[in-house]
């Protein structure tokens, strides 16, 4: 196995979750914030727009994005249905695939608003319409219908439409040259092919990716475009922002650094990691390279949010990351999951991958929902002085709450890759069985027993109909964990993979069953910034396992102002275990408790708080801190992740 | 003498300025700024809107504050012909007076958008409409042209709009008891009841302070006329924000911190402590007191800036003060020394006051305008990261450029005020010749010589046709200068006014000329920030006299990015006086050097730079520091004024 090796991802429908954290997690998307943001599509007329009901006048007017709304929505509702059968939600699901059926037009469109809206603007403005976008949504719901259904109810309809997208848009002489003005479809036309393998989808994502930010010699796609409509092109005063915010200035092989809107580029990076995995396209795989450091080591926070620039709802100057202002949208910590989990597939012996995607998943990502699944944050700023921020029911623009919920019902997509070789790389130590199927065309069972996320350790259980001598685990160590070791009940071999990782293999076992155990701890450790991220000079993160944590003032109810904490360099954390009860006596309602699985860690320690008051002396306190995706949810209170050291 | 004495502001046509310095930045007001603001209004239609002519259709629409543009570039023309006369420039200004005079309605009502707009909405949206704040402007304008030309023209049609404004709010019986949404006209009614004693002025800006805010039993008046128009009342989603806002969400009385928009609030608390002068009302003195340390105590940046909230043009919580992001409005600054200015009456022994005017006028303000006068900055951040800022030519919001002008070429009105018993404060050190009216009723003149602003010390010479025993000088000790010390040829008393100033006095002396000389040198300083600002925990400011200083990529073109410089606790700062040759060499162009007045010092210091690429070594390097508000002369470049400490 060398590290060129590529992997596959393992399908959804092959595993399935029992950690009670992520159950907790998971049943809260179905219990919560799927009727939640039903009812709310409901009144606000996205659930029915599909039915191109809609007239000059009235109200409730369709939306660009509205359809992808639905799409989300209906996607997280099928993996919930997989896994939780459920007749009144599976009816909802199967309305929504009756209605986005019954939006399709003769040629293969499926577009509300320039259906019933702007009809005479179809394709003309795709640098702004969000056509594709939808389109790409609707797609990844038709293929998680398929999954859950086995029917090409919605799968059928929806390669119609790309189809026709395709007799639209591509290199070929005649098609528009266009490509998205938001990026999405790109990754869903790669999913895709990954199911049904027909090349036509592989060929248009490819074409998007490589198109994208061309200078041919009739000019910018978009500057065509805009002319064609009568209006000035980008950039200017009133015309819109540079091309660079759609990642559009130049072509992928040209970028050194991700610019723009954070979710447009996240997905756009993800598509072209899928992509360069089957086309295994060199000029891809170097830029990939490129702007996964750009995104990552020079414009990531520490939580794994991306976007310092409100404005852009996207990036900045490498290293700047402030905290009360930062953006740190959830959907571009979602999209940061999906580009990871591309990468891996490029690489599956580089760990960073993987490791970015846990952080990701555990914080930026979990700390857009509440933990009664009922509320959510849009933007994620890593501080708060005013007590401004708490989640909100809905958004006029709601792209995050329907994405949480479609990437928390699908988190078990994240967990193994299936290498070459019979190699199971182990991203997540989540508990769980998985089915693989090997290179000899068997498939055998999975079981993982982990302490994850509050303890480190999994216990795997290995079971076929013959040998698994063949059998390897690409197990990762995680971020800031000691004492990692690896047993097992039989005679194994363990192999470095670098230092983030361990392969384990048996070759010399007959049963039908191996069990290899690893176990590791997790401490409270000590982040530090960039000594360029100037917003955190002198200051310390803590994380413990896949946890940053934060304090938040309502636990540390004795501190007037979180801003006078000091940490000594030397400070000791303690741990303590909430169970039910603990986390009730921690001010969590019922709701939020059975949202975490029932259990949490947080952390104590003893800080200097300045006092600012001349006449007052500086106090020590006990000072708590909670994991970063808990907070907010116990009433308005204020938030600090990185804490000035003494 | 006791503290609770009060002391009047001098006349500005009481004074006239020698300063090279100050001369140099007067000049360049007079020979660059006047014209270009004159031909950017021109090209814009706003020079010519009073002429009333704009209709429907047309372009230039007149907006609700063009008024004002005219109005306080025509007050900073009258300060500057008062000494320069100049036949042009007195033609255009004779213009502007006629325009006015031309636009004024029957019942004295004087608003082009108000007129030719929407007339319609006359006095109808006083929270937003700006009328009352064109208002405010005009009659400063009309002010300033009364004292340079002693003739009526233009103050009597602004008293009789006054009159107007008079008849139609006020606490008396069917009168609107409204208030203006952006404040200014208070202040400048004040202004003019210094100047005529007319008590409907003091009487109606009495009435603005006291009305601001408070909850009638048929509402707030914002409400009120939102009603009254058929639109949504404030705050809500549309409708804009809360009242506090325009500082009307409670009465003066009843707040305790500066709130929403920075200039709206420093204008009326400027126009809340002219009233309170003269009024002597002890509730406005304690609001004053309370919002004078809430806003320069707990909310101002280091070089005297207002406003950490982009969105609001507006105040943070406490100790939030963001470099990059802060907002540090021009006009805000501008409005904080006449806000300090109106403080130091009310109690002009206690110095903060006046070194907070000091500061804000050598730092805040002057950094709001080119060096050349020719460009400007309507919002000032502390730091730059990517050298995306410089100043622009006009803005469509054109506050600054022309209030920054009629701040600088009224600069003389702030060196001295005159208290009772012949006292004389001096709170700037600025070369310039007075002439002030004793108890007695005899006019002395003082000539001040100084050294200023790059070195400390002045000597003053009094004259006056009988004996000056009486007169005393209140001489203030600037911020952190050393070895201040008072000499004179005639035998004089010393006496400490507090910490921050000696009173002066030859009580002996039979001459009719006295002379006193105060010498203090200024040495680099460091800065610390208050504790609970964290954006700059670990940081140094660097100051030398009245000036805070900054580290520009210009004169550092070695150092790849500011953010790697850390500057050692030890650092030892070495001065370097540049003449017109040494600016030339340091890249200033001619006329930059010229409105500098052909000097500046400049700081120099070794400091550590990190290596951030992991096969370098750190290195050391000298490190330039400029003043900051000579930033930003010479192209795009980078800023930092706070430097993390090593």
């Amino acid at each position: 196995m060398t590290s060129s090796s590529l992997a596959r991802p393992i399908e959804l429908q092959d595993v399935s979750i029992s950690s009670k954290f992520w159950l907790g997690r998971i049943r809260t998307v179905k219990d919560a914030s799927l009727p939640a943001m039903y009812q709310q599509m409901k009144e606000t007329g996205r659930w029915d727009c599909l039915k191109l009901q809609w007239k000059p006048g009235q109200p409730n007017k369709p939306h660009q994005f509205w359809d992808s709304d639905i799409a989300k929505w209906l996607e997280a509702a099928c993996y919930i249905l997989a896994k939780f059968p459920d007749a009144s939600l599976h009816r909802l699901a199967e309305e929504a695939v009756d209605n986005i059926r019954g939006a399709q037009q003769e040629d293969g469109y499926i577009n509300t608003y320039y259906t019933v809206v702007e009809p005479e603007l179809k394709w003309a403005n795709i640098a702004w319409s969000h056509e594709l976008y939808c389109a790409g949504h609707l797609l990844e719901a038709a293929l998680a219908h398929y999954t859950y259904t086995g029917s090409n109810r919605l799968l059928g309809p929806l390669m119609k439409y790309v189809r026709y997208i395709d007799s639209v848009f591509g290199a070929e002489e005649g098609k528009k040259k266009g490509y998205p003005g938001h990026e999405e479809v790109e990754l869903s036309l790669v999913r895709t092919y990954d199911i049904t393998d027909d090349p036509l989808l592989l060929n248009l994502a490819d074409y998007f990716i490589k198109e994208r930010g061309s200078r041919r010699p009739e000019g910018h796609y978009y500057d065509i475009e805009a002319k064609a409509r009568g209006v000035p092109p980008q950039p200017g005063p009133g015309h819109g922002p540079p091309y660079s915010y759609h990642q559009a200035d130049r072509t992928i092989g040209e970028m050194t650094s991700v610019e723009g809107h954070a979710v447009r580029a996240m997905y756009w990076l993800a598509g072209a990691a899928g992509v360069c995995r089957l086309t295994k396209d060199k000029s891809i795989r170097r830029a990939l390279d490129r702007l996964w450091k750009s995104a990552v080591h020079r414009k990531m926070y520490v939580t794994g949010g991306l976007g310092a620039i409100p404005e852009l709802e996207g990036f900045g100057p490498d290293y700047y990351l402030p905290n009360e202002t930062g953006y740190l949208e959830t959907c571009a910590a979602i999209a940061l999951v999906f580009f990871a989990h591309q990468m891996i597939h490029l690489d599956p012996l580089n760990m960073e991958y993987a490791r970015v995607l846990e952080l990701a998943l555990y914080n930026a990502v979990l700390v857009g929902v509440a933990l009664d699944g009922k509320s959510f944050f849009y933007d994620n700023p890593l501080a708060t002085v005013d007590g401004y921020l708490s989640r909100s029911k809905w958004f006029e623009v709601a792209c995050c709450p329907a994405n949480v919920a479609r990437l928390l019902s699908s988190v078990g997509r994240y967990i193994y890759s299936i290498g070459s070789d019979d190699m199971i790389f182990v991203h997540l130590y989540v508990s769980s069985v998985a089915r693989v199927t090997l290179s000899t065309g068997e498939t055998i069972r999975i079981s993982q027993e982990s302490k994850g996320p509050w303890e480190g350790g999994s216990a795997f259980a290995i079971d076929g109909s013959t040998n698994l001598g063949s059998v390897k685990l690409c197990l990762r160590i995680p971020d800031g964990c000691t004492d990692f070791k690896v047993t097992s009940s039989s005679s194994f071999q363990c192999e470095s993979a670098g230092y983030q990782a361990r392969i384990v293999q048996c070759p010399f076992v007959t049963q039908k069953t191996v069990s290899i155990s690893v176990s590791f701890s997790f401490r409270p450790r000590s982040i530090h910034p960039h000594p360029l991220n100037l917003d955190n000079t002198h200051c310390v993160a803590i994380a413990r396992g896949p946890f940053i944590y934060c304090v938040e003032s309502t636990d540390n109810p004795d501190i007037t102002d979180l801003r006078a904490i000091r940490i000594p360099d030397n400070a000791e954390f303690s741990e303590e275990i909430l169970d039910e009860q603990g986390l009730g006596r921690q001010g969590f309602d019922q709701a939020c408790v059975h949202g975490l699985g029932d259990k949490a860690i947080i952390l104590k320690t003893k800080a200097h708080i300045l006092q600012t008051d001349r006449n007052e002396q500086d106090t020590n306190t006990v000072l708590t801190l909670i994991p970063y995706f808990m907070w907010a949810n116990r009433g308005k209170s204020n938030l600090r992740v990185w804490l000035p050291r003494l």
